[in-house]
């Protein structure tokens, strides 16, 4: 998969506002579920029809919350940005998959987009999903691509009354759900750091052009991990420092320590980039030594036999007249010089401090 | 061609503000067309005497849309310009098609100018074309220097009153033109991405100096697209935050999505530097391994055969009194010899992990 | 160790302000000891039920410094917090041992966390902890991880009276501890220094790669240290400039002097892994350089010999018709072709400045 | 010649304003030309004695243009300062040519100093020529350091009327001498750019030590240009901004094109940087992709012909008892075994595609 | 020496305030000279008892410029501190010599400490001192750490009355100081880079493992050097902005002067640390060069003559049955195909263009 650019080829000369869905369809049929609560009470159900069901929901007093599993389907989307008066844009913007953290302040909502991390179970791919937060006055809608069980906790503990989550407005309900995805990057990091330890060790083992391959394919895991939690950063420290009517005070310092969170996070890719450029540093100065280590022994045998050779093959000329070959300790000597000659050289070698 | 810079030799110690067409000449006839529309109807015709028919056009209230293509034929340019009231510097920066994006703000009017980028059909070379877009309270004047269809889509909606063209005004038009031209680097960068991966793909597969050619030209295009792109991000910001009377209230929500998009382009552009980087990175540790690999099999090689060389070459030697070539059993054993000092060096081989 | 982040999978789900101690336990008891003075007189005593005796403690007109000395029971942190009237996130963030350092003004007390650094005694690996301070207005809490020595001159100031500690309030407290703190990096930046030095020494006089390895790891040593201490700067400087009532006009001058400390420590750092950078170089340059020794010393001989060999070789063949092997001087003759060749290739490769 | 630095040594401990001519005399005698002009006409003369000619020049209401070239008669210059009620250090800075490029206001005048380009005429090396600017209420002095012809097409302008030079102010024609200089910096960038295109060629065709070299001086070559335009950019952007009563409303958009080619100037020297470094990454690894292809014909060669040598030594032994020396199809079976031998290892080679 | 840090071991958990000399002591006896100057004279005296002396002279309007050299004398800075009002803290900087070059505004004084730098003879090592200023309203305290001559042309134009010190303020003659520093830092600076030329030249005649040696301890010093001067920029900048009432409008235009020339300085330090990059990499090309062609000589010997040595060893073997033996061109027919083969090859290699 291209995963630098999803493609947009289909959009190119459509007027602005389009609707189209741009990514992977990653659900079969998509699922929109609504949670009414305020401290008295829950109630929870499921939305068929779109505009027939959300109609009132905006003016109701008890803050909603509105899951959208899947995207494919844009009509419903469309309905929903409609009953809700969401600017055609964010709408768009729901759809295409390919957007970068942000936050934009429409007056009477706010439109938040990031991206969630999962990690593949060999811990070498992280795969991401756009995730779409719309917080309104009393309401708060949810987009997701897939049916992940990222926000089940939340859910349950507006279900179970247990938190602040109840007792608090949907401003709360928006710091809860980032909360739970920036602690969720936490355990992809923290898997993606115990396999680059994992590549470090191997590198001091046996390092091979496998090792190497995937010590890249980790630099470039890291560099997408990068690219997609960064801009989050100025997400969150955005929405803290809102003067929106939509974030309350009180939940401004919660959003303080999520923005904490991010720092964390930022820090910790940095780091295991580093560490990455290291383990490949030290790959390859294992790499050339080794082959420092090969040339060596080479030259080694090379410089002592070359010689040697050479002097044999002159006691195996053909010449007439060679006097030595009539010694009588002449082939005893030939064995001396031979050995003489080795250890000189050795000598020499272990001056120069080769082994 | 050198990109880097165009010539301007021909302009050196010319008072500012003379009209002198640099760039290449890319199209034969220079073609002026008029697209005057409001929400009633729409009129297009073409122009041929600029100073006549142009005339009455900049205070007529309907919606008018002058489209420049080819810029050879700067007297028609520089009659368009008086007839409007563009400043002689406005003038000149658009005949000099080695433009910076910018957007200045002249307070009757906007000047903004960009590069428009085309990708050949290998893929591989990016051509750009020198774009610059004049906004009034009633018109907007493009220039182009080639007959490209990029703007056909804009020019078919106000044609055929689809979206909201027809009903805003020509900052609204500015928008729709923008918005294409970063629609169309988003597909550009689609093919060049593709490359990318197929260059990749081709260093795992088989690593050549013609693939390390091709990397470098990557990059080199890489290099330009960013050089190109890059200031444009600023121009569209500063288009986003004017408080010209110009830019409807309701249009900087569009700009600032136009903005968003330049923002996924340029990190997009950047991850593929990176990608780029790495594709090298990688290319140089493939070559670098083959010749590990090439060294290590002709140590191997020598060490062990050159002692065995030099015992067969002893016992080659013509000496008289040589009482191994004697013995009965001298022949087998000197195989017996060869055979358990090249098991003893295999063995130590294998011992350093050197296969 | 993963040292880059501390895992924390158990808290992911859990409403936030869940209170739960993520790090190591460093210490088996969790002492609590409490410093009472004005200028008039000092009383120190232990905590044991938390709950009953710091009831009044916050509203007694005498500086009160707490000091907690390891965080694993909970409890007794949360009944802290709750005498002193702390946010719930401010004691969820002292029980997370993996801040970034940090200052944040809550009106009524501030929160300061930062690391303290401890050199192991082969000066190589560096070990940190979790220090943070709550300044209020009469009170100062300090929680550590462990029961270190670190705070102990301060601790004796105050009981001996010497210095400013006791006429001044508890901001200067707060500076006091900053300051041993800073001071305390000096101390093991020196260590760090000294063991770089042993090292470009030990490079310079037998590069092996044990030594490399260990460059590596001073080289990580020093990311981790930067990492700890490069937010303290901002920390300090924060608290240098606050109008909060909390620090006094007088202290922030000596604020001001511990941010200079951070700069110098920082600058240091920045040193240290230049010359760190620098003596990886050097090691590099010196392997390569023995390498091209090595091959140099290949090539001259293997280059001497060879032909010489190749002559011995002819004249070691069986040909019935070589009237060379007939000739009286032909041996001689064949040692003073060997003489004159050698000779010139030395002369060669000597005009070449091989040797 | 050092050009990082002149040397100052002379000027140690002097009292600050001693003025002394620091750089080398490029000319005999120095010439002070002045052009008197209004829209009615223009007058043209040298002066001989500064103090004499000069005295009633500041207070005319025509705009006048000093011409300095030439800097060694620091007396005149001095006296000049004082007719014009110069401040000793702009005196000072006169006469050292190495400043940094600068705009200085002194309230009556402003100060303007920056760098003129030359390019040799074998393209490679570029020399550089100090020009200060004064700009007055009713004058302009140019110094310049040798008599160069880059101001002669303003000179003709003026002379002949044509522009708007004579109908503006002084301003104005410190625009003109800017823009001159920018354009100027055009040409040498041209030239310099199409000398990196010939080394890249050279690189491709044949790379030798010496193209290494030429690549080298390039690159400091265009240390030294980026070193001495980047200010510039900054003291044009400041006149631009200027609300000094010196530059006119009118000249400020004209100054801001000049701005604009600066910044073109520098995009195109940060093309040319990156341009080089890729030429040298192409230099590197065609040179070590040579050393890969003739140590891969090494290891064939040797790896083929070492162990059929060994053979041939074998059956050159002279033991009693080497039955394969009597059998009848010994020979040819050695040619055969030598044969398939080098069959085999040609293949092996070929799979693991060393050629 | 340890140059990164200076051991503070000694001042671990001191209370702040103590002071305690950290650096070498590089003077026997510690000297304090005061000039006393206004318009109409100078008196020059020695003082030897502290307190006694210097008792009136914050007072006295004449300016008053204490000049310390040598710090070890703790009691007499002290005591010197107290007659003038000084902070405890700022003392404590005094003997503190590893500070960073900064200004601090204690309302009624000014504090500035910065560096000074001295070339070693042979042009290579660069070692520093620590200067420190206090400038008050009508006095100047200048704390040397040794008896250099560097500020001797200031004391000179005092006595003479030569130049604008006598005339203007205490603020003036804190100006006159700074700009020898800097004027000194241009001759250091100077003499280092002709030193870096001579590297350069001995990298291109004969490159040298101690050439590569001096490079990097150049290199070293380059970042020694720039870690010094650096913060002096900022230390100039903000002395030059001040409103303070200790330094006079008239004196401001001075200091822009000082920070322009600590500009160039940066530059050229810029400048010089790049130069010393490019001579490393023409040391490592240089040396990679001649690897080439080492390994090239090897290959094309080798690959000439294993061949050969080959087939001399064949017709040197003992098979009964070898037909070429007997024939009776043998002999030659072996020495023409070697030639033959040996032409084939040079001829290969040449076409490969190996030489």
């Amino acid at each position: 998969m291209n995963r630098g650019l999803v493609s947009r080829s289909k959009k190119i000369g459509m007027p602005p506002g389009t609707l189209v869905h741009i990514g992977q369809q990653k659900l079969d049929v998509q699922k929109i579920s609504v949670l009414d609560y305020d401290e008295s009470g829950v109630h929870e159900y499921e939305i068929e029809d779109v505009r027939g069901q959300c109609a009132g929901l905006k003016e109701k007093p008890a803050v909603t919350w509105i899951r959208v599993r899947g995207l494919h389907e844009t009509e419903k989307v469309k309905a929903l940005g409609e009953c809700f008066g969401l600017h055609p844009l964010v709408v768009e913007d729901i759809l295409n998959t390919d957007q970068r953290s942000k936050m934009e302040d429409y007056g009477d909502y706010l439109y938040i987009v990031f991206k969630m991390l999962y990690c593949g179970v060999d811990r070498r791919e992280v795969t991401q999903e756009q995730i779409s937060l719309v917080l309104g006055p009393t309401f708060v809608i949810s987009f997701q691509e897939a049916e992940n069980q990222v926000f089940e906790p939340v859910r349950e503990r507006v279900l179970s009354g247990k938190g602040l989550l109840r007792k608090l407005g949907p401003d709360y309900l928006v710091y809860g759900l980032l909360d739970i995805v920036v602690d969720n990057y936490f355990s992809v990091l923290e898997k993606l750091g115990e396999n680059i330890e994992v590549l470090a060790d191997r590198v001091l083992d046996k390092p091979e052009p496998s090792t190497l391959r995937e010590i890249q394919t980790s630099k470039r895991e890291m560099l997408f991990v990068h690219r997609w939690i960064w801009p989050l950063r100025e997400t969150v420290s955005m929405l803290g420092k809102r003067d929106s009517a939509l974030v309350k005070e009180s939940t401004i310092v919660y959003l303080r320590d999520v923005y904490d969170h991010t720092l964390q996070i930022m820090d910790a890719v940095d780091l295991y980039r580093e560490m990455l450029s290291e383990t490949l540093d030290l790959y390859m100065s294992t790499v050339s030594n080794k082959l420092n280590q090969v040339m060596t022994v080479l030259t080694i045998i090379a410089t002592i036999f070359i010689p040697l050779t050479f002097l044999a093959g002159v006691y195996g000329m053909n010449f007439k007249n060679m006097p030595e070959l009539e010694w009588r300790w002449g082939y005893p000597l030939f064995w001396l010089v031979m050995v003489v000659v080795t250890l000189i050289m050795l000598g020499a070698f272990k001056r120069k401090k080769w082994f």
